[in-house]
């Protein structure tokens, strides 16, 4: 695991004001010093922000330069307005960074409904556009650029070699597990140095996230700027990846980009327990994921591991009202690798020792096994504890 | 709104120890003297409990003459044993009335995965029959022996008149808003002394029931034993019903089981405020329930409320990701009738004002207007607060 900017790659953040506290940073700005492919995935809702509709216009693109970001104020809900300030943000961007505007994309977190205070934006990046570097401490810098209630900064990379080429995958993410009061907003930058074409971008990109970014669950609340992009801006030399070179580029970014989605969860700050929920045995690999979502979006199954109770009547039936068609007497259920339902029928365990084992284990694990075929998913989640409710009952007002 | 046992019912209940607690009953009957249309609308989830699969196939019936029901434990996941158990609950219950088996329906709710303590049922079946009356005491205890977390008794009933034959349907229902431990397991007894057929009974239990008792969410965990069931008995005299008198009947049914539905709730242990969804503008009634049942489980707008945030931007987005296409720049939503988001652009407002509206409301009014068509849906469900997560977080160990 080697996080760093690959190479080309550079970055900042500062802190303007438009998060409330003077030490968290609230723009930040991501840019290679040469053309890059830019791929993105954004979210599914239909209510998305101006920033999502911005950069789906821009990518899939071979010539982005930079992406600035903003974190306090999500610029969603805005109408007109918003996409004008989204415009004007690429635009000041490309101003500091001497590009075109149509090179730079646009990430925006934070409360909805409420306009980019552009004076502050403006500040943010001709300030990050300063400053830009290329060591960890400028990652560590960017990387906080994006948070909100996230408690520590998400940062994963790798190293790969193609033929003696030495090249870096490294991401840049923030989520807020137990959603913070940011609509639980994801965002990811993942960077690389690789040679890869557009289309392979795209492609690598939008399967890594469908097993990873896609399989966790917060609270169910897909959000209205989540967005994963992908720069790629082959510096670090070599031809065009094709075949294993390739192969080998996908299994980096798919790896890079779990590390980063299973730590949005881990980072929960009303969460105690980051949960693991396995669906084997299903037809087919959408059936498993339907099942371990509505598994994973259980407020019953979620307090009851907040409480280190092993009822597996609300996992198993949970998995009952899935949408998806099984023979519930087929059905087994291990937690933490405990068989408690067999076949159908509740098993005599120590319902003490399985207790204790969720009350002390961070990590809970939940494999649910079906007998309808071999197909599976994963999907990672938090438990909901009354400090959720705490931290989301009053944002706004 | 005359609730009372129609011509012809009765029913009983008593502590056997299947609660805990010496003073609540935990076996109650429901009797009709004579054959009864019944018909039942059931859970939809796959992993469903032996009473169900028992009513389901004994149901629709014209010879129906008793309900059997247990609270505290639900007879749900318990294979093979489960079946036989139930069998025998009916077998009990006509041996005590001097009936057939197949004329006992039953009913069970509380925890997964324990086996009925037959003993226990055995007694409760004994003793409620022997105590059997038709008066409003009488009522009131069958309408204890199903509750489980339910602070208060829910129990709703009309009278009506066709052709100056006086009628009455009168409906006995158990909830657990803010889930109690007991899966939000939603069971309902609606009698009549109405005479109507089996084909209208059913088609007008499965009408109601999908606009009332279907548009509850508690927190969108579908019960392995959710059951709505309605006996007919035509003890009030008069010919069937047809023409106006059904339709008079219809609407009769209609009435108790939204009052019903809306009791459930409305006794939220946790909860602190009943909301009211309303979905308008949406081009199918199917569309409209989608987009309320989205709004109504997501835990971000839920904890909102709990806390008296007006936080539109939850509201919105929720709608956004239903799965219903529409044109975000078309929606508008009132909180307590005040405008706060109009036609894809926030509304300025006083956010004090709405703040305390919903703090000192213990009924808030959530109404989203969309743009596609005329039709409508109204979705009943409560706040998250941390009450919730504690009542929630430990309840089998």
């Amino acid at each position: 695991m080697t996080a760093r900017f690959p190479t080309g790659f550079s970055g900042s953040a500062v802190h303007v004001g438009i998060k409330k506290m003077s030490t968290k940073e609230d723009v930040a700005l991501v840019v290679s010093d040469r053309a890059a492919v830019g791929v993105g995935v954004y979210t599914q809702n239909l209510v998305c922000a101006a920033p999502v509709d911005f950069d789906r216009q821009l990518t899939p693109s071979e010539t982005i330069r930079a992406v600035a970001i903003n974190s306090g104020v999500a610029n969603a809900c805005t109408g007109q307005q918003g996409e004008e300030d989204c415009q004007e943000m690429a635009r000041l961007t490309a101003e500091a960074c001497g590009l075109d505007e149509r090179q730079t994309l646009v990430l925006s977190t934070g409360v909805i409904g409420v306009h980019l205070p552009m004076e502050k934006i403006a500040k943010g990046i001709s300030l990050s556009s300063a400053t830009l570097a290329n060591d960890n401490d400028a990652l560590e810098r960017t990387a906080r650029g994006m948070m909100t209630t996230d408690t520590v900064t998400k940062i994963r990379g790798r190293d790969f070699k193609v033929d003696d080429v030495a090249l870096n995958v490294t991401g840049l993410a923030k989520g807020a597990a137990m959603i913070g009061p940011n609509m639980a907003t994801m965002l990811a930058v993942v960077m690389t140095d690789a040679n890869v074409t557009m289309r392979d971008a795209h492609q690598a990109l939008k399967d890594a996230v469908s097993e990873t970014f896609n399989c966790i669950s917060v609270d169910g609340h897909t959000s209205t700027n989540d967005s994963v992009l992908l720069l790629a801006n082959g510096a670090a030399g070599g031809p065009v990846l094709s075949g294993r070179g390739l192969d080998m580029f996908r299994t980096t970014l798919f790896e890079v980009c779990e590390d980063l989605a299973q730590s949005i969860p881990a980072d929960g700050e009303g969460a105690t327990h980051l949960v693991t929920v396995e669906v084997h045995g299903c037809r087919t690999r959408a059936e498993a994921v339907k099942i371990a979502k509505t598994i994973a979006d259980s407020p019953l199954v979620k307090t009851a591991i907040a409480g280190a109770d092993p009822n597996w009547g609300r996992i198993v039936s949970a998995a009952g009202y899935a949408g998806v068609s099984f023979d519930p007497r087929n059905v087994s259920l291990h937690i933490n690798a405990m068989l408690v339902y067999e076949r159908g029928a509740p098993v005599k365990f120590d319902e003490q020792v399985v207790s204790q084992s969720m009350a002390s284990e961070k990590e809970i694990s939940l494999l649910l096994i079906l007998d309808e075929g071999s197909a599976a998913a994963r999907f990672w989640t938090t438990d909901l504890t009354a400090e959720y409710v705490r931290l989301n009952a009053d944002y706004t007002t």
